[in-house]
């Protein structure tokens, strides 16, 4: 009997618990409907009241993160006997309750004005091409986020701290491991590409392509792909992102006349993201156990869906035919050329988010040893675009001839988001290893795109990463999934196999 | 020194006080924004999360209002020496303080429900024209809303209580005298129109208009009334609204291919309704000295862009050549055949949002009699039907065939909204108030209208009741704005010698 007592009012208590981890949660998805109106619909001049509207719902969600209720439920239920799924739920909760509590509300606002201060001040500098207007405040916020780490975790290595920020499972190692090999491995692999006198249809949708047309053309692909409409939408953003909850996943991509693929692929992209969130379970709605995993295994999803999808022959023998009616202008080109055109490796291209599949690594790795060094006091910020772009010359044999196409392209340090960038390499590889196990586990899944029968990969990526939520730590989700830890062998596999070919390496 | 002391004490308790009020407003502010999305965006499968995120906010929002803090700094403040500004602010505050913290939380929660049961069970009802699916619901809605009411105030009159929650300033013997008023002098207006053998353009409009063609009308009469496109946006839903604040006042509108004068009509209305709202001041944004006053005054504003603009001959010389160009099959008809289309009094209009400017009331007339009989326990649910129909032939000379198109025929009643009717009599009595003020202070406005010169009246317009916010209570923002206190004058005036002329009656 009196064990009984006990595990009601443990019960008890994890529904308390609970009702305030959605109402936290729900104030989250409110300020993500806010934040997308904000890029999409909102008027020119509506900034001041949304930033003040969504300060006041980040300001009472952390006020109900860190109060003593909270820690005092987190602390019961630590010691309690829990359900998996309950201590999954409190395991996401005490993290977020940990580095919330652990940073000083004084440094939260601090960073929040300078990094409000930075953005203006990065778009000025990136217009003028004058680094100099952008460094005092980066210097700031590489400051900032020192301190920020510190409070988090005074023993620990500032950057790793700042890295678990967005990958909080895999640590560091694994990424500077998997980056580092990427370099080695893809350098001469470039340098090869680079070498070869393969004939390459690179031009077959070079050309205008009117953007009305090119908007029908991206619902034909979520069309095609399976999009869900009832519980979502496509619109035009000037960085394209998706955002969302299992019940209304958003996509936005972005349109240019002389681009008709890069607004295929950057939708597919999105694709790849909104249909992990539509994968989480309703009923776990609000919970960690109906969130999704972090940044990296979201950038699988959209990796996997633009590049082992998306830029397949496969894809392209189902896809060009629909292509081809709304723009009859590309009769002639062949799957196989539009196979290659969406695979060209850019010689010459200094811009992240234009690189192909495999100088895209070569960006990251850069921003990745740049804000390591920044961030461990190693790099000074004045030094930035010289290390830069004797980088850029190293890894890929360009020099950028300005910062603007420098060291001033993206727009994350001027969020503060420092250690962001390596979780899109872990996505990218991640999502090789997951799509050599959909094609072992699905008969011939290659002739079923051809046939544009999506929904065997589809429900092979819900049930072994979609429905679970966060209900497993990244680790023990791609060991559930691929049955071994993480690696970028299936990935190096994966480009070597596809570029040797393409490009008649060998 | 003593003194500046307690001065000091006072301004600390009032920022605070004030930082707390804004936080309220700004999450009321964000929902608003998720209602617009819903009706406007959403997909269809998103309201189970969408729900949830309104009435976590909900939850917030009650609690800091009505928390142990808010009620000290009220007591506080009450006992205070304040500046007018900061007194508005504390009496405004107060009202809703006390409303909220009046209401058990228990009824509040059972009202939520039970309207959320209600909404279904009409559209039910409706659809089936069958009153007995919604009758239950309705009863259970008139029980709780007269526990509601007596909850706030157990010695005033249930009905009173209720228009309060829309109109709080102006009493309900106001509201009555107006409707009794406007019963008694508009039903012979009525009859005698109904006599007239006036050959009038009723058909100027009548044909197919393309649904395309007329979204760009729409946008047209917003440019043409000079709408502030940097702080706002049109789009369609299927029951215009408009919402919003001063940095982003959006319309909604709807298209009818038959109807091409309802959808103008409709965007006219709505333009009101968001130039009232842009028209508050950006410096106190979030407070009630930049909040709108309520319903009435809000209603004036759509009512007199509406009526008094929209429906006038010189608004029809300045805006039928721009309608014109969009819709050439109208080439024929004359400025003063659209302006007499535009103001038809229909013979047989059950329904109240297709009503002419003078039935209209009627239509009121009818809901206010009928809810004030229910709440006030008069009359019973079952009854509502024939007394309804009973009305619509004795106050308009037409009976309902069907509950659908009579007792069944708006949603308020479904949300439990009783006492809301009467605002918007109210509002159109004010509209013509205030017009008549502003005709005398504007040199020739008919001219300006007919020369597209809408800023003098739009300048009026926020001088005299935008600009003001809720800093005056409804009595007292007419009284400084028109000399005198609210009257049907200045309307029964207005109708009697338009509709006069119009229809020949003498």
């Amino acid at each position: 009997m009196a064990t009984e007592a006990a595990a009601d009012d443990v019960s008890d208590t994890y529904e308390q618990f609970l009702a305030k981890v959605k109402r936290i949660s729900n104030i989250g998805n409110a300020r993500g409907v806010l934040s997308w109106d904000q890029e999409v619909m909102m008027p020119e001049d509506g900034t001041p009241a949304r930033s003040q509207q969504l300060s006041a719902l980040s300001a009472v969600s952390h006020e109900l993160l860190t109060d003593d209720e909270m820690g005092e439920y987190l602390d019961e239920l630590e010691a309690a006997d829990l359900s998996d799924e309950q201590a999954a739920v409190v395991r996401e909760v005490r993290r977020e309750y940990d580095r919330a509590t652990q940073v000083s509300t004084e440094l939260v606002e601090e960073i929040s004005r300078t990094t409000s201060e930075a953005l203006p001040k990065w778009e000025k500098a990136k217009e003028e091409d004058d680094f100099s207007v952008f460094a005092p405040v980066l210097e700031d916020l590489v400051e900032l986020k020192r301190e920020y780490a510190e409070q988090i975790d005074p023993d620990a290595d500032p950057y790793a701290v700042l890295f678990a920020e967005y990958e909080p499972y895999l640590d560091l190692e694994t990424a500077e491991e998997t980056l580092t090999r990427l370099r080695e491995e893809l350098v001469p692999l470039i340098d090869d590409i680079r070498e070869s006198d393969a004939d390459l249809a690179f031009d077959a949708f070079d050309g205008e392509f009117d953007i009305d047309t090119q908007e029908e053309l991206a619902r034909d692909v979520l069309d095609t792909l399976g999009y869900d409409w009832d519980r979502g939408r496509l619109d035009t953003a000037p960085h394209p992102f998706s955002t969302g909850t299992q019940y209304d996943a958003r996509v936005t991509t972005r349109f240019d006349e002389s681009d008709a693929l890069g607004a295929l692929t950057s939708t597919v992209h999105e694709f790849g993201h909104a249909t992990y969130t539509l994968g989480l379970p309703d009923e776990d709605y609000a919970t960690p156990l109906g969130e999704s995993r972090d940044l990296t295994v979201h950038e699988s999803q959209s990796r996997l869906w633009e590049n082992h999808v998306g830029r397949s022959e496969a894809f392209w023998e189902r896809f060009l035919p629909v292509m081809k009616e709304r723009f009859p202008q590309i009769d002639d080109v062949t799957p196989q050329e539009a196979c290659e055109a969406a695979n060209e490796v850019y010689e010459d291209n200094l811009i992240r988010v234009e690189a192909d599949e495999l100088t895209y690594h070569m960006h990251i790795v850069i921003r990745f040893e740049i804000e390591r060094e920044l961030i461990e006091g190693e790099l000074d910020v004045e030094d930035v675009p010289e290390v830069w772009n004797d980088k850029y010359e190293q890894y890929l044999g360009i020099r950028p001839e300005t910062d603007a196409e420098g060291c001033l392209q993206d727009i994350h340090w001027s969020h503060g988001s420092f250690g962001y960038f390596p979780t899109y390499s872990l996505g990218s590889v991640l999502a090789a290893q997951l799509y050599a196990n959909a094609e072992d586990d699905i008969d011939d899944l290659e002739g079923k795109i051809r046939e544009g029968e999506f929904g065997p990969l589809h429900d092979w990526l819900t049930e072994n990463v979609h429905r679970h939520g966060s209900r497993y730590t990244t680790p023990d989700l791609i060991e559930a999934a691929t049955g071994e830890g993480f690696t970028a062998d299936y990935f190096l596999d994966y480009v070597t196999e596809k570029y040797t070919d393409l490009y008649e390496l060998e």
